[in-house]
């Protein structure tokens, strides 16, 4: 309390000018009309020259009062424990940082009423806008929003002609696609993620087209729409390896849900790549170091943060802004057999 | 942002009692000593009435300049893309919107002058007070904070006598000493972690005092301090296996370490757990899914972060407030050949 009322720069210019720090607060105070109430026209400039050298910064509550802008951003992610969400907000924050906004950051754990909820809780807080990372293809929540005239730019999940930045998922999915095609697997499994994201949606569909090209067609057994982590990823690929014959390849949209997965298929006794080849998405830290170093698509989640922070700000100063596709990039390790 | 400077509650009175939002604005605005300069005392009293029945709530920044109190905390963290600490942070979170309190979260990086610099902006952002989930034992950073009087509470890792909330580290070593002791192995090699970070000595410190007292010790060259991720784990790893003859046993402090460690025992030919038993930390959701599932300690981390935004709110409420440490719990799985 009584040091964050006075924070370091006060008490370097108290000591500088020799006057107390509550009196330096009184003068510095932005609110405050008349400063020479509280100490001598001399005292006051001195302590406004001590505050230039000391680089302090006013009170950015009395500041947002007065610009009617809090400088603060709003940020909804399903969940920080997610690794691509907490890379994307580490982007979004980084941005922030260097353009003097602060944000605020909450979970929605991908419930629609806690959307609303939290979201309500960020206007209350009057951030000047919106980043959404939770984004439901089967809800209009974010139109309501957008009726109302709130701010905001959607992050790894599109909606609609919300604008977003996002990695180009229909393009990571032909990628894995191309990939799996030229090591001749040609009984693919797909484990897509949750039904109502659309990287789940479009990293799938992206493999499906291009196998359609080729004149191979997945059936619908073998895909399974379930969680992004390891727990859900095992959970769907025991489903797929309920049935015979086996698949001679898993496509899986989130590392996590890979990592699950090959833990199903040791429980199976089938060989990773041989019997079957695992495949990725996100490239997180943990796929190069795995036992079987895991082929997976790399996105570009830090800078997608960064770029959906700017957007924003471009939004709010009035611009014209478009949605933006980051492009993904193939990793071949072992897991397919291609190292 | 004009839907952010007018949030929905403002919209819904002003349709409600028939009149523009601004002049809702106006009349609400907290800083407004005479509302009835913009409005008739009838309209201004129908406004407050449905203000009241809306749940409309006061602008909190002039709420907070009132008050002296910004009712937001400041966390900072390593790094949010480490499970560990955003489970840590979505606990902290958690109790902060039950208490009606905001957080600013924040990635230091574990690097000092970043440290500082993230910790004065938390400041200059006027924070009531706040969290460090990454006190460095060997920098007197958080000593010149307390002397400041800034109101802090350490979460995760313990630094001299600051306040802090913590997993009993020194108990989840010995957990995994007394199993490993059960399991017959005798010659264990510590992933430790990083050498500043409390979590990383206390873990290593509370295996090696139980094997001391079983009269065994574990050699220096058995002991490597490196990060606690997947990359540094494996690194560690291949330099503990460098030299003959092998351990029987691994213990990381944390299990993302500890997956790396098994990227290395296998790229040496070496079974888990016939040739060495594998130990990691934290019971991250991932633990329970690997190919081969994953012994390991589990720490109340989410728990960890309710109690220390709790124990700050009490310490910012004046009370006096003591550390608290948490009771980890062992969980065995087949990476030791136990499940």
């Amino acid at each position: 309390m009584t040091g964050t009322r006075r924070p370091f720069t006060q008490r370097m210019i108290a000591s500088d000018v020799g006057v107390s720090v509550t009196t330096v607060s009184r003068v510095l105070n932005p609110a405050e009309t008349h400063p020479e109430r509280w100490a001598s026209p001399e005292t006051v400039a001195a302590i406004i020259r001590s505050a230039e050298r000391n680089g302090y910064r006013p009170n950015p509550h009395a500041t947002s009062l007065r610009t009617a802008r809090s400088n603060v951003v709003g940020v909804l992610v399903p969940r920080l424990q997610d690794f691509v969400l907490a890379t994307i907000y580490e982007g979004i924050d980084e941005a922030a940082t260097e353009a003097g906004v602060s944000t605020f950051v909450t979970n929605s754990l991908d419930k629609p009423d806690l959307q609303r909820v939290r979201t309500q809780q960020m206007l209350d807080r009057r951030v000047d806008g919106l980043i959404f990372g939770d984004a439901h293809l089967d809800d209009d929540f974010l139109d309501d929003l957008a009726r109302q005239e709130v701010t905001f730019v959607l992050a790894s999940r599109r909606h609609g002609d919300h604008v977003s930045v996002t990695c180009d998922d229909p393009a990571g999915g032909r990628l894995v696609a191309e990939h799996l095609l030229a090591t001749d697997r040609r009984e693919v499994a797909i484990l897509a993620g949750l039904p109502f994201a659309s990287t789940a949606r479009e990293r799938s569909q992206g493999l499906i087209d291009r196998f359609a090209e080729a004149g191979l067609e997945i059936p619908e057994h073998r895909i399974v729409f379930n969680g992004f982590d390891a727990a859900a990823g095992r959970e769907a690929a025991d489903q797929i390896l309920a049935r015979r014959p086996y698949p001679d390849a898993i496509f899986a949209t989130n590392d996590f849900a890979a990592i699950g997965a090959m833990g199903a298929l040791r429980d199976k006794g089938l060989q990773i790549p041989d019997d079957v080849a695992v495949v990725g998405y996100n490239d997180t830290p943990l796929a190069a170091s795995l036992p079987i170093p895991l082929t997976t698509i790399r996105s570009p989640m830090h800078e997608m943060g960064r770029q959906a922070l700017q957007t924003l700000l471009r939004k709010l100063g009035g611009a014209e802004v478009e949605s933006r596709r980051l492009t993904p990039e193939l990793i071949i390790r072992a897991s397919t057999g291609s190292d």
